[in-house]
């Protein structure tokens, strides 16, 4: 978690404090329920929530754990020294230490999924307003780096909304996957606890009872989710590429945006780099390179081995932090981002008309010319054009021969940008409903 | 692709004749709604399902490729060598080569989605009859590979048919995913096609019509697909584990089935290798291996490139074929493997009757003696077992501090199994209704 | 491995005839030592080589393979079908099949790691050649896809260059580390075969002996294999993507050849697509997703489990083969790339003059006009170039603020391109000695 | 980093305190240079050296920084404060960030590996050491978790010890790999720098100059760092999964260390979890995926973009943390090792003899038994001790048939232990020399 790559609502869900937080609801409703059940005294368990509003003090707990070496018990007897050792004495009974911590990182992880899904939320907004704004910015499609056909820069817009949009519904599912919590005891089986235990603080505690657990809860669940994550950012990743190629000195079709004193950009106007965009293609390979590690989390020995542990902590935190920070980052610079629509054209028109030469060679074709001879004639003037620099139409219309398949309006007609942009509309009612 | 590996209903959806067979279909489709358009002749449509029930010539096809270096105007040449030059001529009209190719690798792609989750029905059974048939086959549960409490066999193959029940579900998502077709021409804008065309083919092949496409079909959908095949491989790699661990000498909980012929198992009849599981845990990281690359292909430069082809033309067939081997072999593993409920028995009570010391601790506690005494109890005699091979029962019967605070009848009680199996009936109704 | 990105050399080497022959030699040397020490009779040992010459029976061996489900048994049968039941009882006498295996996987990496340095070798020469050509080829150096300070193209090939010099050192390192062999025999304590017969038999096939092994050579050796072949692939996408840049519509410094005759070239002759760099870009990827197996595979179980084999089975062939196609193909695209120093020029000055800006503005500093000042003088020449397309040279010669601080000569001066490729000849010299 | 895997002598490398300080001491010397060079007044550079004991104000340079946005700016600013502006005016002349940045980060990498360096010199310590004290601990060598052959506890160290030197050689080379620096100005030409300072510099801080570079150093060299981690990592999860093996409750011939005052292990004796090497288990996971990104790194847009800056942001102290931590915990768990000879042999015997029986078949074949008939002898004593429990060694004694072909010498000789360990001693002395 590098602090400039953070946000602090994000932040906040992986500080000590709410971990601590959650430790202590989820023991406080499992004490309720053991009461309700009658396993142990009412009263015990009303003692535990004299501490509802009381700060932890970590530093205390941290202090404690130096000596027990376990930072559950350290939390318990730091629980004691609040609501009384006596009140204390029936809290976590017949739990395991693993049923709070599985169940505290699920917790965390729909925190943190409610996070980034909002964060999408932003993404598709500011999406949404700029491929409206846009439908109709004509600028030139591209395979391979090089001029296609027409197309909008709405259009660009639009299906970024559309994969971001399906990376929202796979957040859900991922965010869904790890809705779950477990408080089944040693190794999974209940001897100690009653499954109601666990249905009450699931319930309380926003998620479902996992339907069967060992001392953990299954990993695949978390593979899935940091997998999703990992998709979402090479998502991100595609749409920052896209931003940085428009932004190179010789497309320019877009800028991100520069505030008016930000230092440097005036003596050297050309000078302004897409550092964010840049930034979010490095952010891209930190939220992806959690996927790995979380899938090889997956296989525990038996009823549990703690080598995830150390692998969560760290892609726990790292990994919803960044891509929070990121997709916030890339919100930013959609919203703002600097369309040079003019840009556009002079750059579909570097070759003077050239992009329509599939056109005319089709309309040839359907004209009765035998596609040899269409070729040709569409050959002949298109090399004029790229290596004389002539414009295409012009030279078409002084063709004899092509004139002698094509009337001037048919001519002219190849070149109207109506054509490429008839179905944006219907496009855009099939992106946005 | 290994041959060893592989199984032929799976890498049939590779062969290069069923490829040609999905562009055919394609391509005579596309012609059809063309023809309801009004865009082409009906005979043209019509003419084209004449190569219906022919098989294509992929060494001539081949043989036309490599003169044209392009595929799919091989072809297409090929198919009017069938049907004729003139009749073929509106085949493929205002269509790209992404066009089909890509609909094509997801039409490969949803089949080969459709064998897997076959093939995880086929785990899943196997996984649910050997947990109702060891529902009650009761074994140590393990944590950290050291006995825990006990447990039973059944509810470990309760936990991986839970696991790859979600694992099921995760696969209908990714098939889902992949399940879209594009016949939106050059940059995906239809300026030459009409949306009706791509409806038309996408229903014709099981598919929906990709809401919006450039060149290609955006690949956040097959990022996510493979990246669901990897969490699904580690799923395996889990069971897989499971199984090497109980089958190694000093365990012996289990075994691969070895047919009684099988060479060497005689002479040396504990040299049994879980040779089968180990391939699998290999085969996971095959499977897994093609997860970052599919997140990679995601970002292509603007409306296409080409980068993404190569890497499917490697992890389209290497994944799925070796998923679809593997979740067989685990299937054939798990519905013959040999469990030695005995031995199960014998290593629980490797340490005679410790596994049951919490429990007596619990007890000695509410019996009102203080923590710390419980603890002192138990551990004098839980020496006695770890050192000297006492039975812990016995100890703690003979001992009068003990004895003090507990009946008989409680201490005897302490060492009921029962106790840790009573709710294996409640897990059992979560994780098959 | 996939038949259009394959070499015959290498994948010969993958060949099971060619595995069949190493297993041969391995065992017929074996022989010899074992003869030599007089644990067998030398005729036994001289009658090995009668099949000298002989091409196994691939078919017949896999014949075998079906009924004894064990390769190594199978090829041995064979063997002894050629020279004979009874010359044959000695073969293999001592060793477990991982000894042949092992070995017999690191000739085959040796062998192909000879080849991919011979690759590298002609990426070298090509690389040098064009940069020699080029040296003083003057473009725009980029950061961030901006214009920034001039280099030359020259300096580009010596930067991949110097890239795949280091490249070709650290697979001359990956060769020394797999160039091992091992004959140990079961747990690797040469209890029942003599270390000079590992000493004997990797002499003869050109490795060293692993000082000590298990029943297997230890896998960290073909972990940092993969790991240097996916450095070297890494690399070999930088260059490429240099290459799809240069080749952009836009920019136009570059492109991969085109033969004349290649198709659809010339009715759009600006369609011409960086394929093959764009295909370098993706074959890097599937070079890549190899090195984590690899490392998956460092850890087994005591003295061996299988698990790391079906991995092999895959990526040593898939990897070596892929790699070696990649290097040829991106040889011959250095060889053949068209460099456009025209329009280097040209898009350099596409902001006439104002890459200079810099050097301006220490100039007036360094001539007393204060940071602030200087700052604002530059700026407002700058402008005018970014806004009005003016030459910046020539307006900073029209500023009369600007001329007070600096003459015409010393104004000119700036805008000398001397200035930046000075000290292209000392970089050369470090990079080609 | 995660605090508690985190060692403060590596730690400190990445503190901003350390980094300011060398990008002090970076510019320094480059001052020194240029004053020799007479670019600059030898006054100036002689008063960058006033600050040489200043500790810089971390909080004043953030306060900078989030003014100016830029931090090497915010740096150059504080140091003016420190020894005045006009004596800091020509300090960074001719400069970029980059030079300061990237020399700065193989500066710290290579401080890095130095470390890691000597924590693998204490791994390897420790392995030799328990190498040298167990060289004849007689164990049992299993393939596939089944039991193989004998082998001894020293061997195991043994191979250990062999994989972690070269793991250490591997680390010498890596670190090689970073240890350049480059101060070569804006796209890297020298345009406004010598090439005379970046040699100083370099020879200062104890690098290199890189041959060439663009505006940055290029990054091939750190995916060859991170991948070398990667590779050491794997090794010390091959170490670990090897101790987790021996200490689970069946196995038990090996126990991390326990202090006596450790929590809970008295009362359950059995539970002494391996939570150590659980632990490097993960942390070897977390190091592994710092590969991919660090390769994905190479790539960058001709002269540079800003995409790795991130990721190495990350990876860099991540990575190099986790590793030294963990590295000192295998050496930690290595040193104190519980070695429990005695389960060692009990283990080998739980099938009596049986591990003996591929010995007992050879030499019924050599005394002129058919293989046939050898196998059926071996067999039928060999399934009494499977099936009976019988003693392996008695029953061949009492089987007339075998008998018949061995003497009882000949038969007692089959079971003794120093067939297996006469070797020890040559493999000891190519290990250790």
């Amino acid at each position: 978690m590098i602090p400039r790559y953070s946000r602090p609502e994000m932040t906040a869900i992986w500080d000590p404090a709410t971990k601590f937080r959650i430790w202590y609801e989820i023991e406080a409703h499992a004490c309720d329920a053991m009461a309700k059940l009658g396993v142990i005294p009412q009263e015990n368990a009303d003692a535990v929530w004299k501490a509802k509003d009381v700060e932890f003090d970590v530093a205390r707990i941290d202090e404690i754990e130096a000596v027990t070496k376990h930072d559950v018990i350290a939390f318990l007897t730091h629980l004691a020294e609040i609501i009384g050792n006596d009140e204390a004495r029936f809290v976590h009974q017949g739990m395991t230490s693993s049923d709070v911590l599985d169940t505290t990182l699920n917790v965390q992880l729909v925190r943190a999924a409610d996070i980034l899904i909002a964060d999408m939320d932003r993404v598709l907004a500011a999406l949404k307003e700029r491929a409206l704004e846009h439908k109709d910015t004509v600028r030139i499609g591209r395979s391979h780096g090089i001029h296609a056909e027409p197309t909008t820069m709405g259009l660009t817009f639009s299906r970024f909304y559309a994969e971001m949009d399906r990376g929202r519904t796979r957040l859900i599912n991922a965010r869904e996957e790890i809705a779950t919590g477990a408080i089944s005891g040693a190794v999974g089986t209940f001897a100690n606890i009653d499954p109601a235990v666990e249905e009450h603080v699931c319930n309380e505690m926003g998620l479902k009872p996992e339907p069967i657990s060992t001392q953990v809860i299954p990993r695949d669940r978390h593979a899935m989710f940091f997998a999703t994550l990992g998709v979402i950012a090479s998502s991100m990743e595609n749409i920052a590429t896209e931003i940085r190629h428009m932004q190179r000195t010789e497309v320019l079709e877009a800028e991100e945006f520069f505030s008016k004193g930000q230092k440097g950009s005036s003596a050297m106007p050309h000078k302004r780099n897409p550092v964010l965009t840049e930034n979010l293609t490095g952010l891209a390979r930190l939220v992806r390179m959690s996927v790995v590690p979380a899938m090889e989390n997956v296989t525990l020995w038996h009823e549990r081995d703690i080598s995830h542990s150390s692998v969560e902590r760290a892609i726990g935190p790292d990994t919803t932090v960044t891509l929070d920070f990121a997709l916030n980052r890339l919100a930013g610079v959609i919203e703002k981002l600097v369309i040079y629509p003019e840009n556009m054209l002079a750059n579909m028109n570097k070759f003077r008309g050239l992009v329509m030469s599939q056109r005319v060679l089709l309309a040839l074709t359907q004209a009765g010319v035998s596609r040899e001879d269409s070729y040709k004639l569409v050959q002949r003037n298109a090399m004029k054009v790229w290596e004389q620099g002539a414009d295409f139409q012009t030279e078409l219309l002084a063709d004899d021969d092509v004139r002698a398949a094509l009337s001037e309006e048919e001519i002219r007609e190849k070149f109207d940008l109506g054509y490429h942009t008839k179905h944006v509309e219907t496009i855009f009612a099939r992106v946005f409903g």
